[in-house]
């Protein structure tokens, strides 16, 4: 961990604190964070995407950027602070400034049943409520207004956000966020068909999440049908992700905002998965797939590769085949004309 | 209903309370229900679909097998209870061992308006907010933290999870069941244009839900601007489903996860939309469709077909055209080879 | 702002509150608003869509249509009222039929941090949290059950509706509206790789909303890692939209529901994205852009042009496209018959 800054400090300090070289001005005075395209004087913004150079080469005096050694520039009129990984360096400053959660202990006006059995220095909002049997180990934050349904287990400095659903036999471990409006073990889809309609199949699994797992603001991730719905370590969740019923995702995977997930997909390590991706159910996705937004995934789908489009095409022959469809009208022209002159 | 069963039971045992033909070892005990491929010694699993016969034949000793009599294995070393419809019985167990809600009674700290009408035997939760001249029917439970405005009317059997927002001039039937984070009543999306931007059409209408209906965690049903946007009987709506204002759908559809339905879309009885499928507004689909997940629909759908892709094509013209596109580089090749040979 | 009315009134008395002609009887009583459809005897309806047309001829007496001159019919047994601007009249006489709130003043059971400043007129439901240093201009109504972080700032006469979720660092103008179960200023989805895995990028920005926005609900607007993701004027979004960290979005957009923006993406003024369009990151699409339903932007897109499909397409390309695409196995099979002649 680095050791905390507050603003505003100088340009010279900061080298010290990241132990970090400078080039330039060292007195320079250092009193907010910006983005390298918002950066003026009194900015740190960091520089690690080449297609930036045209915003790094415009700044004006006064600017501090956090960058590696290549990317210096001679004689200019920004002071450079040279790092290996400025991107890290600059998110450990950012962390020190996040504000601390204002919900510390717990509240009166929580309502946590007497069985509920919590490590120390848990923090419980008001509002909340915590059910029968449930274990919450130490250091974990639920904030004001959470559900946690009986039986559920959380593990050790997790974050539970305002409006948190956690129903029955959820299970996670350590260091898991989940952000606000998220609905963790609701029921499973799944039916029975009978001659007046449909009746459902009851839900009686429950869901598994590992370590480090972030679930976004308003996910669902629905509870199996029998054993567990499952979440690999590591594993990060945008906002509006679906997870259906049975569904095993491995570890390290990435899922962008409104991906869907039907029953019983697999996803395995490393996947990811761009923004309104949609998996038809008892599929498997295999380890480091990458899928662009709005693909539809219809079959299993080979480790490694890219894929776009409904149904899911490797990447290369889905541009190749989009670019070449454009041409179809001059082509549908040029056959007519052909059959013309071999015919007419 | 079923006699409740509890574990450990024997196969035999089971087997009287099933009506059930046993083949095997009546002495089996049974400690848990398990999927075909998830099943071990003391494990009851059902066994239905022809895909998962590999499981089957090389399930160990002490596995109990719910099938029908065509599936029995000779000489196997697992117990098979052979009965019409295994997975309906497998359900009928499993709808048996389901905890009961833990919210039983009106408690004190719901905040309930002394208008509200309420049936016998209604449950609800701390921190839920009954308003003004709401209607609850018999045996209706309303879990924590839900929101009901004024003048809704909610029948006999429901459930309402956690978190739940119905809105006013919402009228239901008996046993819907609406899960966590729902909102069901909210503004319809309409405005008028004017010179200075866009103001809100006033959204005065309601949402009619009939019996047996299934509203998913974190779908939004909005309100008509005049009339009610309607769901008929038995229609089974997964999570995160948006409904616009003014829609109407019939009975037994099926929604899953992350359908969007624009204003006054018309589903006919029977309809089923794949997950993240989208229906442009004012438009019918007709009797028993079904569209795959992700098809977009622009136009009105004929009855009894299946539809795929954006704009939605009839199945097999979609899967054709798509087979044949991938064959559109070649198809250029050849054509300008032709026309090289002919004019060249 | 229109004079208040009640129902039932006579057609005579309506045309004098709107300043309209009257044709037909003026004693006629209207006891309901309704569309032209559902239009019967003692019905309201207003006529502006030549579709209808149909509707129009087929109503009984004792119907009212507010309308143009033009649509009047002669010797009709309907009642015409005449204004300018039918649809923008009848959301008048809605507008005044609409409920007030249930809400007034300030609940004793609302928590509310005594930093918290207040303008005059403010509404707080019960069990509604607002935290430290939170700023509240006069009239705006919180409804019960909603989040309102530290130090955010909320206008003058806005609505925050149940279960919404508004956190640190949102600064939102005056007549907002945003609808149940929203979250405002959740944290960007933004990671660094490491040899372990993913960790979080911190997100210390926020969320500016500017004036007259109106936000649907379960939408999930994501805070920036620096600066402020921005939505502007006049801007209306749909239920279930997600707009990730760092976007951009200009004055008087409309989105439909289920849009997803994927991290800083600008859309400038006029935008209209319909129902499930998705867009990547870093893209710019530019003024008055309309992109049809389900539409995937992966690059910028010039101003004033339509788009459909994924990837985005100029709406007449993708519709030619699509239609010919449809002709691809004739013309592989006259492809192969020209190739025979040819070479056979």
């Amino acid at each position: 961990m680095m050791e905390s800054v507050s603003f505003p400090l100088t340009a010279g300090k900061l080298s010290k604190v990241l132990n970090a070289s400078l080039v330039g001005n060292g007195e320079v005075s250092i009193e907010r964070l910006s983005s390298l395209e918002d950066a003026r004087s009194g900015s740190l913004a960091f520089f690690s995407n080449p297609k930036l150079r045209g915003h790094l080469n415009q700044l004006e005096a006064g600017v501090v950027v956090l960058t590696n050694r290549e990317s210096v520039i001679k004689d200019s009129p920004i002071t450079f602070l040279i790092v290996e990984e400025p991107k890290a360096a600059f998110a450990e400053i950012a962390k020190t400034l996040l504000p601390a959660s204002p919900w510390k202990g717990i509240s009166f006006e929580a309502k946590i049943h007497p069985s509920v059995r919590m490590g120390k220095g848990v923090s419980i909002g008001p509002g909340s409520i915590i059910c029968e049997n449930v274990t919450i180990g130490e250091g974990t934050i639920i904030y004001p207004s959470s559900y946690i349904g009986p039986d559920v287990v959380i593990g050790n400095h997790c974050e539970i956000h305002p409006f948190v659903t956690i129903l029955c036999r959820v299970e996670m471990g350590n260091r898991v966020r989940v952000f606000s409006g998220a609905v963790i073990g609701s029921e499973g889809f799944g039916f029975l068909e009978g001659d007046s309609g449909f009746t459902e199949m009851p839900q009686i699994g429950g869901v598994t999440i590992e370590d480090d797992v972030r679930i976004g603001a308003k996910c669902t991730i629905d509870r199996s049908t029998i054993g567990n719905t499952f979440i690999g370590r590591g594993t990060k969740i945008d906002d509006q992700v679906h997870i259906g019923h049975n569904c095993r995702i491995g570890k390290n995977c990435i899922l962008c905002a409104q991906v869907g997930l039907a029953g019983s997909s697999v996803l395995k390590d490393g996947v990811i998965l761009g923004g309104q991706v949609g998996v038809a159910g008892h599929l498997t996705i295999n380890e480091n797939v990458i899928c662009g937004g709005q693909t539809g995934v219809t079959r299993d789908l080979e480790a490694n590769q890219k894929y776009f489009q409904c149904p899911a095409t490797p990447l290369t022959e889905a541009l190749r085949t989009y670019q070449i469809s454009k041409k179809l009208p001059e082509m549908a022209r040029k056959l007519k004309k052909l059959e013309e002159k071999l015919n007419g």
